[in-house]
């Protein structure tokens, strides 16, 4: 039997009682965590304008967007929640650098309010969306990720139709033909990291790979070994390839464990450094205008990849570990809202930043930091990270996740919709449907 | 200058009077090409499906689908007919083996009706659509070929975004970008050949490259280099490439010349067999019930790729140079209903088939053949074919495509429409809009 028919009959026999608790749950926490960041992001120009598109030419307007008064027809709803989710670039992240919740929730989201589908087949959908993406990018990675390819758009093809072929009821053979026609939709390249571009890729991973399934499910044909075939998805798209890694296991381990949330709305190697003063603040009540001086000792690629000592900008300050440590000690946290062109050129924040020093040493892991305060009464503050939290050792807790949700939301929804809609995803399971979550997500 | 800005700027600056008037007849004759075989197809399974899908998630049917009655939504409209027009494998083919005017006419189409644009404007964005397509596949060809992607997707993307995006004005800021956007979608494999998914290709192109487009004229950011950037089209999509010959001679050598229209609804070795069988009826108004025997001469590709001694159905008699001689012979032609399953089993065909020998000799071009009919009576007629017909070096008169449309269209359109659809296109510089042939493209 061939990878691409394994992972689809996988796809097509699991029920959701198969699933452990401990899966159901963690498919839960990636929800809270995906339609925080979805719906904190539903006011950006570039939601703006694919509603615009969708207006002059897109279907019936009924099916929600994140955030949104405005509604939109079932493709045009995965496409643009697809895209809000990758906006603030602070949704989940596989171990293969991949981002799966984007390219599937929507998918899930799209097709259960328009098929009536219970929380239950719900989460069912979405974790074998999150399964079949994460597997196939386990067996192409590390080598299509070097080549260049955005993996959240070319393997979100795969993850969408096979939420959208769960959810729409293919069997084996269709199955494997939306593989196969999500497969030859498959695009996304790494030109597109700092334009409008790169969110777009889970948007459209979404269009298309529901669209694949809604075609083959209504007779379209296609191939049934598009992974595997010589002029496949896997030859074509991956100097090398390895398929025992895309179903190895499969229905033991779950690809949804080795996902993680950052806790933090700026590049990954930051976040020790962010960790550790947040926890300084808390411990000592520290004051920005107590502090004389703050060290940071962090591995290399820190400097290399967030060393910007005076940004300029809200974008500028998400690669700036300076801006970040003074922020998370002012402000306590950093997500998107510590972000902004304000907070960059806040006066406060300057002056704190411009006491940070950053010092390298290649013996710390990427996940760790040292940061030592200097105070003008002469004491010395010091926190050693050995993992920040949001990373793989040392994920986030159900209430950090809360808290995210609720910073997020809070950009485009009032305080009763935030505690009601993570109130419904903590019970998702309960569900008759999502016709209580479409009331609470939008404005 | 980049390669991408360089053609971008050319898409941009180039208006109709700089089209030399060959090149306006050439798009013509293309144009009369890719209707007819698009309309031809506009009864396939597959666009009965992909209509079932616009009428259940699409928007206002307000743009016409080829050969239908029923109407579309923009984006649909342009997946429908850009995938009908690849469906009887019987579109042009370019030197690259690329067939530029299934992803490129259907967006013209489509925003012409929108917009209201007139002939000469739709004439130059298909012939600057062409032109982009074709100059790309130049400079990816072979090895993108090579290594299993089917040009007619991928690039059929850049292709249809050009024509949208000269059709709805973008400045050279705004079209590279477009190109951009086009780009980080090209998709379509190889493996998809053989299945529906192989039209899917130019449909799906001409749909993303159109929304690529209209989303950068509203603001939409993407990359301004995307065909050469260390992680963007050529690198990431072609093991080789040449950037020179995406833009040697650009506005002074036009692709649409080494665009070439087949005669017969098969493969292309099995043309110059055809074409000598169909002169040895017209030159001895030959019989089949005369003949004893027949020998083809040709290339040794023929057998290999066209050598099915007793094909069952259609599509099987696709691929048999036997059934392809005896129905020139019979027939007098080899269109799509040639290829039908009643013509596979007649009798008559099997029987005059079954008098057909194949002698490969390697000497011989790929298209060339030399055809000996010994006839009942000892006489032997000898045909010798230097180049078939719609072949590069010999290609299809006016009234040649002019009879290849009326076939094709014969299968959805009555004559009357095919008759006025025809002297329309001839005219299509002097149409003020696509009113007339909006109505006299459909049933």
């Amino acid at each position: 039997m061939g990878v691409t028919e394994t992972l689809c009959r996988y796809i097509v026999d699991t029920a959701y009682d198969d699933l452990p608790p401990e899966v159901i749950h963690e498919a839960k926490r990636a929800l809270v965590n995906i339609l925080g960041v979805g719906i904190g992001a539903a006011g950006h120009d570039s939601v703006d304008i694919v509603l615009d598109v969708c207006r002059e030419v897109g279907g019936k307007p009924a099916f929600t967007v994140w955030g949104r008064k405005e509604k939109a027809d079932l493709l045009f709803a995965a496409l643009i929640n697809g895209m809000a989710a990758h906006i603030f670039d602070f949704d989940d992240t596989h171990t293969t650098i991949l981002h799966p919740s984007a390219p599937v929730s929507p998918v899930v989201f799209a097709l259960g309010e328009q098929q009536g589908h219970s929380g239950k087949e719900l989460l069912l959908g979405f974790v074998l969306g999150i399964e079949t993406a994460c597997r196939i990018a386990n067996g192409v990675f590390p080598w299509h990720y070097e080549q260049g390819f955005h993996l959240t758009g070319t393997l979100g093809h795969f993850g969408a139709a096979a939420a959208a072929g769960k959810l729409l009821g293919l069997d084996l053979q269709t199955m494997t033909q939306a593989l196969g026609l999500a497969a030859t939709q498959a695009a996304g390249v790494c030109e597109m990291l700092g334009s409008m571009g790169k969110p777009f890729h889970p948007g459209k991973a979404a269009m298309n790979g529901l669209l694949a399934a809604m075609l083959v499910k209504k007779g379209f044909t296609s191939s049934k070994q598009v992974i595997e075939a010589h002029m496949g998805f896997a030859r074509l798209f991956s100097p090398q390839y390895d398929f025992s890694k895309m179903i190895e296991g499969l229905g033991e381990n779950y690809e949804i464990f080795n996902n993680s949330y950052k806790a933090f709305a700026c590049g990954i190697v930051a976040q020790p450094s962010i960790d550790a003063s947040i926890r300084l603040r808390e411990k000592y009540s520290l004051q920005a205008g107590d502090i004389e001086a703050i060290n940071c000792t962090v591995h290399p690629y820190t400097l290399l990849a967030m060393g910007k000592k005076t940004p300029r900008t809200g974008l500028e300050a998400k690669f700036s570990t300076y801006h970040c440590v003074a922020v998370g000690i002012i402000d306590g946290t950093a997500g998107e809202a510590q972000f902004s062109d304000e907070r960059a050129t806040d006066r406060e924040v300057i002056g704190l930043r411009d006491k940070v020093t950053l010092i390298e040493n290649p013996e710390m892991r990427k996940d760790e930091a040292i940061v030592e305060v200097r105070l003008k009464d002469g004491r010395v503050l010091k926190e050693h990270v050995e993992h920040a939290v949001g990373t793989q050792l040392n994920p986030m807790s159900d209430e950090q996740l809360n808290r995210k949700f609720r910073e997020a939301a809070s950009f485009t929804l009032p305080q009763e919709k935030i505690e009601a809609l993570l109130d419904l995803i903590w019970h998702f399971e309960e569900l008759p449907n999502l016709k209580e979550v479409a009331a609470s997500i939008c404005p």
